[in-house]
């Protein structure tokens, strides 16, 4: 392990206390497997409050590509295609996880991360309006992250419009939430766990960004929806023999809203981390307002501050200067903050 | 949880305490994730010295039909198929993950839960001789567990066949570990890590139900046979973003020979199990003698013996009789033993 | 070119002389493609009224493969499996392709090639009854061949039970028709192309091996069954441009009764075939009624006939004779016949 | 059948005469199946010699979208993707055919369908250069048309550019040949069978559209670069029983130059359309100068000339007017031609 601090993931610690201090009390219980122990139960329940949905079917995944190719498969039938933002994690980021399951990804333009419902509906108009579309992948589910790829948020305004064009042409809507802690704790953000249960046919609560050891809350508001789902999940390779495990960390994660607290953590370093950003004039790109910072960096100021702290790469820019990530998250430590402000004033 | 103790799996506790004390010890460090942080190099370097591979690409994966699926595909090519018994794993209990991955299990008969190498010979001559084969799916590799579905075990001379045989027809040959630490321990074993390392063309060290969280280790002895795993485990939805803490567990489980010592508290434990189920007159099946015991039993016995602790159904017999399982695992405790062995004394 | 007569498969000459003068006439005529064309509309109207099913959906295909493996993986879902006979096409000719599609075929025991009402039964009563099942694969639908692959019939009553049973427990029936035509000429046959389009889900009546080019018309007699099952034909690389060149095949099959008249000019040269076979006391295997007959012979015998006419190998025996097959097909002239005759007395 | 003269597409007569009388003589001709007689043999060889590649291996399949699939299967990895022009056929109009085969289809820019080296460089130079890649589909070959989707060509020295990078690189090339005979027998082309044969892995001679009544021709200049390929082709179900229908027509095509007639036909009525359209000024897309031609039309224009032929619609224009394709073939008729520029003259 090296000493200097980095900021350049936020999967970098292992899980909040409390999580395991859960694991450690009831390491010697016996429970029955496959998430049909007592902890899994009252996660289940209490997502299902939180949520707004008292009838969700409720499953506890691995991780966040896991989650989405199962979730995906499921919902998808033999010739339709998932839409998502040419930028969206499953057109890139997880290895043809979709397209291994069958499936072709349906890329629309992103907007620092985000579709537009305008897009959105143009695609849907043209892809379903007519039967010359035969030929072609038919559109059969929509895919969107909150926070996206570049840490930006719908706006509830925002979701409703895409919620009800999806409803509107019958095609379930997806939300990735692998950093929703980090969402649901912005200031900016106005969409709450009960408009996920409301607007969407399918999203899941990112627990391995967001506090956990691993782990991702699968939510589907409307009980039956996906049939089977877990003989799917078992298909996937993605049922945990130990489901309590998972169980026992969403249980913790949804008690004394330290699900939201855990959120707010990584904001609060987020948020002091941005202000000195902006008061030392960084060019700060796509506008995030959650615990992803994107910054234009060149060379000589690149490497100035790897030497001090850890950043993550992110793209290189046409002018030569690369985009670097700071992440920050639940465990960020106020010390190195600190040590990042210091080492960002000093330019 | 429920008092009364049970044997119905060997999944059913925690994780060695060994195990939580280290990731408690290392939650708050930092380190960079999908497994290139220090504690999995660890983990990998024992486990490549364990099993006399210095050469050895490790990975450690989550699930047993995950790894299972993942590995095969990576093996197989478009048109082949995997060889197994068929009572094997991938056979029956997978939720048909094998085909779902494109490809289709070639099942030959089982004694026991074990393949005779015979039957493979028979097998391989009949379907690779000639050109007729060319409508039929063409076997690519042999799949094996160790113990096996029925807790039996292979013998290093079994197992140097089936190698030999498999080397002939260049099949790779994989094992699949699950429950290896119960056939380390076992004193009826001859077969170690290192004949693994040398017989098999890959194989996994079973954690979930060996004394981890979660996590089973891969190990292909010859470096760079599967290409692009890395890639393979990802797309599969099989990739830890935190791969430490799969790491971290495997680095404990191979120091102090914690993975063989996890191994002796289950195996003896069934050990002191069997010569009471021995001794009293109850039918065993199967001839395990492994962690896992199966007693056929007519329903007042298996009434009387349920009301007190809890056995695993495993199938129903012709003759109305049914055979329930009794599996010891590292967590089995010798309160509990002797309470199930006061309860089968009592008949 | 060989001049020996040659009786190895049904599928060894062109086509009909009716289909290749319909192709010759209608050459330069533009029409559109995809199936849009007129003669495609009117072989589709005729195949609905010979089946009784006015409202069926109709789509011709290339081959029987293709068409099993289009059909099965348009109807199940991600977690569902077919039910085969162990004898079954797709369970051991067709190279994987339902598992490349995804899924399992569920195998049962077969009598000369069927399988029965009882074995389905029983299976379906284990693998549906309870929740212990979620970590397998579900059956999805049921897949039967008339003729089977051992030329033998389902009875009408036969295949009432089983689709009775289909009905019962919600599983599609689907029946492989490759050589219907040989089927519905048979005299032992009392199933007719209404009994299908009563009793079935989804069928397909052969063409490549009942006097077609090639040619496969799939049935589904409840219209809309399989929605966008165009797009899933596309998919499959199972759509011809050239639709119309399939649709005026079965447009002349489907006329003045050709079909039924191609099966019978099978039929007739097996049945003059088998009654010399039985009368010079050949042994004859599976007790196939339709045009492929099964003749149990030692070396020199088959050594003997082979020299004067084709024979196909189809298995060897424990006690060291072969099965060879004797196919006869609408292409069978009284010549061969004849010569295939004289042979079979000489020994 | 309508009266109206129709250049909707190059699909919708039958085939060269040649092709039916040939099938005509050897209708009643027994011969073995799947590939294996002597009309296929016999057309293999003149492809090999066409093509300067003696040792190739060839494949007969039946349609387009099917062919790449299959290739295009058998040729990727588990963990790769495919590389083509975002307008490719396979990208857009091919149903999700290759990701249904498990791959994903990685877009780059097209230049009137075409794909630069220069794009392809940066691509490959910036998808293979680091490790950080490893959570991305991996290129595994390259997919171009010629001609292309828009019915442009690549010249030699382009298609030696793209070839000499995959080879760097080690990626399979491999060109989509549907209408290759129109670009063989173009005026502006410099691409010959040999150049195919000296500069892919994998292309394909495209029958349907170029005077058969189906079938591609696979040539794999490299005798076994794909082991196995006969049993994918079966998996795929694209294997033809009767093998030598397939091979008839291209054994009549490879004889007397007559595939390079055909092309010749469908260019010289091209190049007459294309005359009086650049004279009489309508807009010309794209500049195709193969059999294809894309005219943007308003919509009095496009009703006025609709009325008397029938054009293909291709796609909307943002200024409100729509390309229409004029496609003609070897089976256009100069009367036809004629009509055609008549109505075209009249605007």
């Amino acid at each position: 392990m090296t000493n200097k601090p980095s900021f350049s993931c936020d999967y970098m610690e292992g899980a909040l206390p409390e999580i395991l201090e859960a694991l450690l009390k009831t390491n010697m219980e016996q429970s029955p497997g496959y998430g049909t122990d007592s902890y899994t139960a009252s996660a289940k329940t209490k997502i299902r409050e939180a949520c707004g949905t008292p009838d969700a079917d409720v499953f506890f995944l691995v991780g966040g590509t896991q989650t989405n190719a199962t979730v995906i498969r499921a919902i998808l039938k033999t010739y339709e295609g998932v839409i998502a933002a040419e930028t969206g994690h499953i057109s890139v980021h997880e290895a043809g996880a979709i397209e291994a399951g069958g499936h072709k990804v349906l890329t629309i333009p992103h907007y620092d991360g985000k579709i537009s419902a305008r897009d959105l509906e143009d695609y849907l108009r043209n892809n379903l309006a007519d039967g010359n579309r035969d030929h072609m992948v038919i559109p059969g589910m929509v895919y969107i992250s909150q926070p996206t790829e570049y840490g930006t948020l719908y706006s509830r305004a925002e979701l409703e419009q895409i919620s009800a064009l999806c409803r509107e042409y019958k095609l379930p809507l997806y939300v990735d939430g692998a950093r929703l802690a980090y969402a649901l704790a912005c200031k900016e953000n106005d969409v709450t766990l009960k408009d996920l249960g409301r607007l969407c046919d399918a999203f899941y609560i990112g627990g391995t960004k967001c506090g956990a050891l691993f782990g991702e809350a699968v939510v589907i508001p409307q009980h039956g929806l996906i049939p089977h789902f877990f003989t799917t999940i078992k298909q996937g390779g993605a049922l945990l023999a130990k489901g309590r495990i998972a169980g026992i960390q969403y249980d913790v994660l949804f008690t004394d809203d330290l699900y939201l607290k855990a959120g707010k953590a990584g904001i609060d370093a987020a948020d002091r981390i941005r202000a000195v950003l902006e008061e030392e004039g960084y060019e700060l790109k796509f506008g995030s307002p959650t615990n992803q910072l994107f910054v234009a960096l060149d060379d000589a100021e690149r490497e100035r501050l790897s030497d001090e702290v850890g950043l993550g790469f992110w793209e290189n820019l046409p002018d030569g200067r690369t985009i670097m990530r700071i992440a920050t998250s639940w465990a960020t430590t106020d010390a190195n903050v600190d040590r990042l402000i210091e080492v960002l004033r000093k330019h």
